[in-house]
């Protein structure tokens, strides 16, 4: 079944006019009598017409479509960015057309060069993990506005909405260090990755404002972080011969394969060894005890992009911002660094 | 930043020849010369030119987008749907326009009227908990394809993609009697929704086909299906003077808060209280002892979907088809129900 839309055409063809003069009369233009007016706009209602945005739209060189970018949709926190985006969209008056890219850079690409076709007014996006070659995304930059969010780069000149990873690393690792812990590790990315080096240069910092001396053997990187390599990497630390007394793993996920282990080695948490995670997941209370962690407000990452997004479309200058937009995050402390409540 | 795009009259102005000229020549039309046709996508080539798919598809009254509406994005089985939806819809050359309901009905409404104004070819919705006037639903029905999924009501006349609740739930059930529980609970909604009613059908008929009397001390009902809420029943559950040796939460959710309760009173699970859930969340291997439930194929349900609804927009056909489409689910049998891993 094709879908069944009442046009101007149909309109025009049924009164005997031209499509012209129904637009006018449908607009009030003052040039229509009033008698064609109430004609054609009697009809219009029986016959349910509706203007077509997009047709409207592309006589003005503008959709109100906003095409967003995202490595996986079925990630909590990018779900979460989601709605934010959705959300504050839809306050803003655009409706949003959205891909994943499966961390495939060339998808990424092609979704790119659909979205210009698509005459989308602008771009959110979250760039695939693996993305090396930024001439894509540089070649745009001067054709349509681009706002990068979460998974971002400093190498491409645009508006960057990210949370505070440095700092949100400091605090955590500081929290560690009051509750009186020395031997802190850390579980972070191999690969480069923006947000695992800034939660990195936390760490140290953190320990070198607090005179802890580095201990090479503590700091180890992994592929992913997995719940399955937080196991890992634990079993790992746990063969050193001078062990840690915390575990910072910079996602809840990787986190939970440490808790998951500890508890297997019967190695008491927090008392033993403390687990901190990042990005306070649904997981993080499920799992005993309760995971200390970093709160990212994932809505307001969405909101805001799409706020920074829409004034850039709506302004009439045609500079490029590149601003790096912080959002603070907050540290959730729980039982698995500090037992605060009862154990269920 | 208002985007810029190369458009057809940009060349023919730049070429000096008429727009219809160059769209001839762009589209390698007899009638145009091979000279003008070479100058004309050289130029196209130079200025990056990408004809408007919207602009095309207007004229051909098909835009190739297709309309989804979600009660909610963050929740993972719904993420998992739309997982599917945008792999199966970039393989079938369909561009998604997502939306968010939040379960609220005058949204949910209002946007079924802008995707039609934004002249979707079709539409994909599992429509929101409170939707109680359909009459809105109905209207749209013979002006274009629509396709129900996950939240469905059988009032609606259209394709309908469900997981087959009332066998998996039966299933369920026998394999809690399998394993010598009588008395087993349930714990479902209390205002009628398509699937709760459904999983309910399958625990009466599972009782009654193993000729086990129904208790109705161990039917209990409850607003949302939430942890909280799940611990709440739970207390309810054993303050019972004969208490149940089983119970069967309706979602994963409630199931946890069963279990984290049953913990908190020294209860052993399954030996005293087995505990099974429904849709194989994430966190049901997080919970400890892991969670015994229904896994419910969110991608495949999205595949489905937007294979029904491809076939309606692409049929010439005016039917309007109102079939049900039943998607297989596994029931995933682990320590809340049968010891069978180690307990870590």
């Amino acid at each position: 079944m094709k879908k069944k839309i009442c046009t101007l055409k149909e309109l025009a063809l049924k009164l005997n006019l031209s499509i012209s003069t129904v637009s006018r009369a449908l607009n009030n233009h003052p040039d229509i009598s009033n008698e064609t007016k109430l004609k054609v706009v009697n009809l219009a209602n029986k016959l349910n017409y509706t203007p077509n945005l997009f047709a409207q739209g592309f006589r003005k060189n503008k959709t109100n479509m906003i095409g967003v970018i995202l490595p996986n949709v079925t990630h909590y926190f990018s779900a979460t960015i989601l709605k934010g985006i959705l959300k504050q969209a839809e306050v803003k008056g655009y409706r949003v057309f959205i891909t994943e890219s499966n961390n495939n850079v060339k998808k990424q690409s092609e979704m790119l060069h659909t979205m210009m076709q698509f005459g989308v007014d602008g771009i959110l996006m979250s760039i695939s993990k693996k993305t090396k070659n930024i001439k894509d995304i540089l070649d745009l930059l001067d054709k349509i506005p681009i706002v990068l969010f979460d998974k971002v780069s400093y190498k491409i000149p645009c508006t960057q909405i990210v949370v505070n990873e440095e700092e949100a690393s400091f605090k955590a690792i500081e929290h560690l260090i009051h509750t009186g812990k020395k031997r802190i590790a850390i579980i972070k990315e191999d690969e480069f990755s923006f947000s695992s080096e800034r939660r990195f240069e936390g760490y140290l910092r953190a320990l070198k404002e607090n005179a802890i001396d580095i201990d090479k053997n503590l700091i180890i990187s992994c592929e992913d972080l997995s719940l399955e390599q937080g196991r890992r990497m634990t079993k790992l630390l746990l063969g050193l011969k001078n062990k840690p007394d915390a575990i910072f793993a910079i996602t809840d996920t990787a986190a939970i394969g440490v808790i998951k282990t500890l508890k297997k080695f019967n190695i008491k948490i927090p008392e033993d060894i403390a687990v901190i995670g990042f990005s306070n997941s649904l997981h993080s209370t499920i799992i005993e005890p309760k995971l200390t962690t970093v709160d990212q407000p994932g809505e307001k990452i969405g909101k805001t992009a799409i706020e920074y997004l829409v004034k850039e479309i709506e302004s009439s200058e045609a500079y490029v911002s590149s601003k790096t937009i912080e959002i603070k995050t907050t540290l959730i402390v729980r039982d698995s660094s500090l037992k605060t409540t009862s154990f269920i």
